[in-house]
């Protein structure tokens, strides 16, 4: 019997102990959307707030850099929108995690969510990286101009949005 | 010790189900890791053979379109060529899984890889995605010109890739 007894006593403790790691992943986890939601809704906001006027015009154009000058732009301002919502929404379950750490199905719907995110995150970072890439260097053989020789201050900001 | 046995049966008979479910669902994933492979290679295949030269030049030029033109391009190509590589050396694990369903540890190896791979393959689509709009339709207020306007069975050639 004694025997018995110190082994559920160590079954108990390990579980405890295993237990203490879940929950701490669970705030590590908690801590971690709260950072990828603020610098999500960083980079939507800087980008969706990029605005120059050239100093000069002629009679029927004013020169004006504008996010939505450019589909791709536009695409990064409402994917990290869209998983700066998402992040938000899944603190709430994030917290059921640190509580009840035994949760299983919820985590793995978080996990599957969390990928779809990631994707959506990848691709509109990555189409915007490569339009910051050509208004920067231009591309000589499609004759495409790099438009930052003109619109410096709105070049400097969509590429301090990847920094 | 009748009762006992029935149970005996009936959870071996689970086990067995289970073990088949699990073998179902390796090879489905055997299975579509092929596709995989073999639609990221004629991706890659497709983008990298692309060349066209127009019927015309100029003393000095031959007008001339290829994938390397533009980097966006070149990534495309690697980062398909990179998860083609990375689909064929996980068959292996593949087959693994299918002959051991018990196997734990090399499927989350293997879901972490994939999801790498994902992030690669999207990230690289993204982008040439965002340069084929641009080849397409241009941008006025940039001032980038349409190309597919010269370039026609370049053009086709490219947007197919993301048909």
């Amino acid at each position: 019997m004694k025997g018995g007894s110190i082994e559920l006593g160590e079954v108990s403790k390990n579980t405890s102990r295993s237990k203490g790691v879940k929950r701490g992943l669970s705030i590590m986890d908690f801590i971690l959307r709260i950072v990828a939601g603020v610098a999500t809704l960083a980079s939507a906001v800087a980008m969706a707030t990029t605005d120059e006027r050239l100093p000069f015009a002629t009679a029927f154009i004013q020169f004006r850099a504008e996010y939505d000058d450019l589909p791709s732009f536009v695409f990064f301002v409402t994917g990290n929108s869209i998983v700066c919502g998402y992040l938000v929404l899944s603190l709430v379950l994030s917290i059921f995690h640190i509580v009840r750490s035994t949760a299983v199905k919820t985590r793995i719907l978080l996990i599957v969510l969390d990928t779809v995110m990631m994707g959506v995150l990848t691709a509109a970072a990555s189409a915007a990286a490569s339009i910051v890439y050509i208004a920067h260097y231009g591309n000589t053989k499609a004759n495409w101009f790099p438009i930052c020789q003109q619109y410096n201050s709105f070049c400097e900001r969509i590429s301090g949005v990847f920094l």
